[in-house]
């Protein structure tokens, strides 16, 4: 994946930092490349759902803001960028030491741009895969 | 919507009683009836995404255990639920005093129950559709 | 659903004309409204798959019709409407003397609509939902 | 991708050559391994949608059956598969000398599998991504 405007990276770093959500969530970016960002939450016990794994609306929205960083990487320096819709599948329970989101995009376009992402649960340095993403990002005016 | 065992109720409550997440994001059931499920969030700056809305996975979480408990409704009493996957579309800025998150069943099944919610922003008393889910829910054995 | 600019019913009927599929498959346009359309297929034996049922693509494919022409009728004269993604969920077997495909617009905006639709065969006079669908439909440039 | 049991290459053939709807659109199965299936549909202009290019609903059809296939290929011998829910993004104009569907599987379950697929449009040996399917496929029975 190429094209990705000078600074992206500083860009997508000072967005995310107002997500106060991924804050909360105590969520970080852990990798930023054109076209791909990954999120990682450490674990906590207080974001589980009635099975004792992660909440798939937890889930969702690490998976979520991946694939908007990652789309905003190849987006024009005075873009932001909304979440048109997005699909999740649950595939595996999501229990461990962190679990990372992993998303990357599909398709650049001008106004949309398709992601794809999966999301990992990691213990003992073992992952396995508990979900997937496809999302559908939209550029938004200048961030102002 | 009929067919709702008795003690529905009950178990929805005891079960989402269960679901941190739900207790740490500060969401609350405001609706229990046969099929179909509301859950509240007051707003929160700190669940907030960088354009000072509602983050997307923040609606998803409350619109995903408002389809898995619209579905447990139905199921036996020992059954246990979790979602299969779900598909979210924001329509519009969620923001507002309260978002509630409203979900039916559409489809119930004896393994799989496929629910629609809808999202709304409340403020002043006004409501405004902020998303919409479509999500397929799994009956899991029994809670042990 | 208000808003639909004048002349939107033939304006959809002419481009419904110009889908080969949908002439091939055998379907048509039973109802236009604002913001609500009905496309109808009568039951073809060679439009199944193996379990004897109408297939799940084809399902979509009047679903998708549906919904893309649900969006245009509130379009401005001049717009053409593609889609850019859709769900369909397969809630029972698609077996009947016809099955019809009833969209209509959940949110209508200047780019982007959002479309639910459902889909029922019908039999002897009864009814019974097969498939739903959301789809987001896009307005693309003049018709030209 | 391991695990799939002896003879699935027949038995995913005898099924696909009952399915109808695969026969009439003109697709066929190019190829077929563990855990992934290819279906090819040559070009035909009565297959269109208003705008010329393929129906989505038709490239619909053809990612459906590859997911569908591509999930009965690891599945029990006496298995049959139907279609759960999938999504489909599309990517770019549908349009070349013919389409091919390719799925492969992401998460293969006892009762649920989940696939992935991207369609691209093939013309003078170059290819263009033209839309992807995330789907849900759900083992059934014996097929009697």
């Amino acid at each position: 994946m190429s094209g990705a405007p000078e600074g992206f990276a500083g860009r997508v770093t000072a967005s995310f930092d107002h997500q106060a959500a991924m804050r909360t969530l105590g969520a970080r970016i852990v990798r930023i490349a054109p076209g791909a960002v990954d999120i990682e939450l450490p674990w906590r016990d207080d974001l589980t759902q009635q099975t004792g794994v992660l909440h798939a609306g937890i889930v969702a929205a690490i998976l979520d803001s991946a694939c908007g960083y990652a789309a905003m990487t190849l987006m024009p320096p005075d873009a932001d960028v909304v979440s048109v819709e997005f699909k999740v599948n649950l595939l595996a329970p999501a229990r461990g030491e962190r679990v990372v989101a992993r998303a990357k995009v599909k398709k650049a376009g001008r106004t949309l741009t398709v992601c794809d992402a999966d999301a990992v649960a990691i213990s003992g340095g073992e992952e396995r895969l508990v979900a997937s993403m496809t999302g559908t990002m939209m550029s938004v005016g200048d961030r102002g």
